[in-house]
């Protein structure tokens, strides 16, 4: 599972880490580069932050009847965090710099998101 | 201010419309195709449904430190919703009927903007 994040990271510019993360807001394995620790950027409490809104956005989808959430993007000055929805209860999400890359990350997250959810 | 969404909602293929809201959930103006009320999607329902949520991912990001948001997209079975935040008060949101034609809605909405913010 770490090597697969691993990948993710590794293959998407500006990625300070990668976490496979619970709607609980707790973490089963995460990547993050060393840079992203120098510059204090703390991935599994940004997703774990997010993670709560998360599941508001996914009830506020099933009461639209707009069927299963599948993904999230979240742009911000100093961020972006792209988010895979696996499951019910399971997401992964990358963190990034920035928005520059914003393509080849959600493709990265789509490519694989069955593998990681193969490995739950 | 019609205009303009008009124009986004016309050179953005799938859209359903467009709404300029605060997020209060009260929307300032909106232009949807005919097709979308024939389908019985209501963008006005949608993104007021989604604008309570949107203060809530704000505050997370606040408090990461993340600085202001800029862009939130929620890509979901039976549809996708772009927003662009105009202002700490209002925001533009696009909703498509799938997420194909993402990338020219974020463009369409990124690059009209500013008018739209003009207009407020």
């Amino acid at each position: 599972m770490i090597e697969i994040l691993r990948n993710i990271v590794e293959n998407t510019p500006d990625a300070h880490g990668a976490v496979l993360m619970g709607f609980d807001g707790i973490a089963v394995a995460q990547h993050c580069t060393e840079d992203s620790a120098a510059e204090g950027v703390d991935v599994e409490s940004i997703a774990m932050e997010f993670s709560f809104r998360f599941i508001e956005l996914r009830n506020a989808a099933e009461s639209l009847e707009m069927g299963e959430l599948s993904d999230i993007t979240i742009k911000a000055e100093k961020g972006t965090v792209l988010v895979r929805i696996l499951d019910e209860e399971y997401f992964v999400a990358v963190v990034m710099a920035n928005a520059k890359h914003f393509g080849k990350g959600r493709w990265m997250l789509r490519s694989n998101a069955p593998a990681l959810h193969n490995e739950l």
